[in-house]
């Protein structure tokens, strides 16, 4: 009676947005994997070997020594102009997208740009459609300012042309998000032409495109694609990240929007916690001054593409032919679809009990899904261990597919 | 023409929650306070000569030559354990509060745990309960879940208990925030007795109690006076901070919740950002275990206090009688009442002429007032600075009132 009492009360405590809310299934599996001895596909996690810890080291240093009272001192919302500049120079350079400083935001990893354009975008019942797989973060953050999730679905090419056309037409969609380069989970890439395609269904319409970029940079083979801004300009906002090329402890990302849009994200931001950390921000773009970037870049690319390799041969070997899965040309996922018999959530309790682990696929889908998928993480684990790793899933989803 | 329809469709663009909302005035002045000749009395910014700068270093080389890798990845959202065990045992040792581990959570400063606490409980409309004058991070952050703001007066001893009881009888207040030590803006401190008053009439209420204590270790006179958790225990969240005893910039701050509650704050964090800077978390931890902190906020005590005390002794001497302010016991504000005659805003124009900054007080208002009200920051400014603004100022009031 009492207990009861207590739960009702409990229930009104709390904002309509978290009924039914639920901690990360992802973060929950990280849990398990802590236990040293299991091998784990499971979480996105940098590899922490490639990390430059010794730099970053001489940077905190040099930064404390020469401007140690402002570098840990209040800052403003907007981010360290040197970075910024840096941001935005490193567009024009690399991508051929042109971006004024005052258009870009320094934020606490690239996640809290969607909690910050939800904050400044979304109303209840708003129309955001999202990939199909798509990525947990987004649908957790977008989630609690209530939208009306439409998913599209994702083929070896990009989001499918004719469902978004279709949803389109259905009603305004306020927000694409949308992860063109390596995509988590899928580790797929949107084609040249599917770009093209997809900005011509949404030019002239009133919905912003989130470009949520932090694996671009993780190019394994072919070549960089066109960002949607050079298709959509204004109407694209555009997220990045440190985690993946340098580190991502330092919670360090950015957030590129268009001026009158950067004015409210701004106010969001200052709402939300009034600024980055400056020391992170101080310490980063030292590194990035004292250090060739691009070749600690190169050096992650060819030490993820040989792990991903790997897993690839492994599984084109070894597999049951039913078993598809994607190449990815880079980043830190790929993704497997099982026969129908199997599930993936079968697969995995088996698997952890081989102590092995993964993400199935179900995660990643708003409405249903992904039963028969799942997502491998490749970054994060060294050759030997994929290997282990793999021949013993490998052998799981035999025994699977036998029974 | 053209520009009108881009207006609309910029208007539509929004989310509801934004309407109306602009960057914080406080922030937007301290942009004019960035030229060195002004003495600013404006910010809310610690006196950076006192930063542990070398001691910081040092932590953060030992940090990273030790477990650089780990300080360096992604980690959980609740943050580093040996640090919510160090905040739990603090509380416990000074304040005789007993809070377990797993109700810390570590956050991107104490601002994040406001914007936090809002996702996880306000619904638009409920009723928010804030003090008359208010912080602003609180009234900005709150603000975009579209509450109904009650303000309820500031005296001397503290919020008005019978104000407070006419707004609980009005109808159900989900939270109450209250900054209770040195408050932001006012300085002033709740007496024991008034926090026994407000806990008796919110206790067997389902009222949430925000007690946000950014400032409670920088008591420079009088005793440590209980927390309002000593007598509402489980309608407590309290909100604690490392900037004013630490460093601000490193963004790192707790909140602590009943574990029903903390268990949504967790879900709202993770999609927020993730988790807390680990490197923040490390340093600050590595530098608390190092170093004799409290022997640290002592020489922090001694230096506000004397600032605090060069200016109240400057404005009893020299201010003219009519005008009256608070002598607080802590903390790092300051809160004038002009007479009635001269408005903040007029001295606060006439003031930036002669380079002198400080808040007008309607900024700190939800429902207007505070014309004749001004915030004056005395941590952040030598005591010389101290004396030629403040004096810069006295003149200026002669020189309205004799108008």
């Amino acid at each position: 009676m009492r207990r009861g009492k207590s739960k009702k009360m409990m229930d009104n405590l709390f904002a309509r947005r978290m009924a039914g809310v639920q901690r990360s299934f992802i973060r929950e599996i990280l849990k398990i994997t802590e236990d040293p001895d299991i091998i784990s596909f499971a979480g996105g996690l940098p590899n922490p070997k490639l990390f430059p810890v010794e730099q970053i080291s001489l940077a905190a240093a040099k930064v404390l020594g020469d401007d140690g009272e402002n570098a840990l001192q209040y800052s403003t919302t907007e981010g360290y102009l040197s970075l910024r500049e840096f941001v935005a120079e490193r567009y024009s350079r690399k991508r051929g997208v042109s971006i004024h400083p005052d258009e870009v935001l320094l934020i606490s990893g690239s996640q809290q740009g969607i909690d910050l354009i939800g904050k400044a975008l979304l109303d209840p019942g708003d129309r955001v459609v999202i990939e199909r797989p798509g990525y947990l973060g987004a649908i957790q953050a977008f989630h609690l300012f209530e939208p009306e999730f439409r998913s599209v679905s994702l083929g070896e090419e990009g989001i499918d042309p004719e469902q978004l056309e279709q949803e389109m037409r259905l009603g305004t969609v306020k927000i694409v998000h949308t992860v063109p380069n390596f995509q988590n989970p899928s580790g797929i890439t949107y084609s040249d032409s599917r770009r093209a395609e997809v900005a011509g269904i949404l030019e002239s319409t009133r919905t912003m495109v989130v470009e949520d970029d932090p694996y671009g940079e993780l190019r394994f083979m072919g070549k960089n694609l066109p960002s949607l801004k050079k298709y959509l300009n204004r109407q694209v906002i555009m997220l990045g990240s440190f985690s993946k090329i340098v580190t991502p402890g330092l919670r360090l990302g950015w957030l590129c929007a268009p001026r009158e849009i950067m004015e409210r994200i701004i106010v969001a931001k200052q709402a939300a916690d009034l600024h980055t950390n400056t020391f992170s921000q101080r310490v980063v773009y030292q590194y990035l001054l004292d250090n060739a970037v691009d070749a600690h870049i190169a050096a992650i690319r060819k030490a993820y593409k040989q792990q991903r390799d790997t897993m690839v041969a492994l599984l084109e070997t070894h597999a049951p032919p039913e078993v598809r899965f994607t190449r990815p040309e880079g980043g830190m996922f790929l993704w497997v679809t099982l026969p129908d018999e199997i599930s993936a959530q079968n697969l995995f309790e088996e698997a952890v009990r081989e102590k092995v682990a993964f993400v199935p696929g179900n995660a990643f889908f708003v409405d249903g899904g992904g039963e028969h998928c799942l997502r491998l993480n490749f970054s994060n684990t060294d050759e030997e261990k994929i290997e282990t790793g793999i021949l013993r899933l490998v052998e799981i989803m035999k025994e699977l597919m036998a029974r």
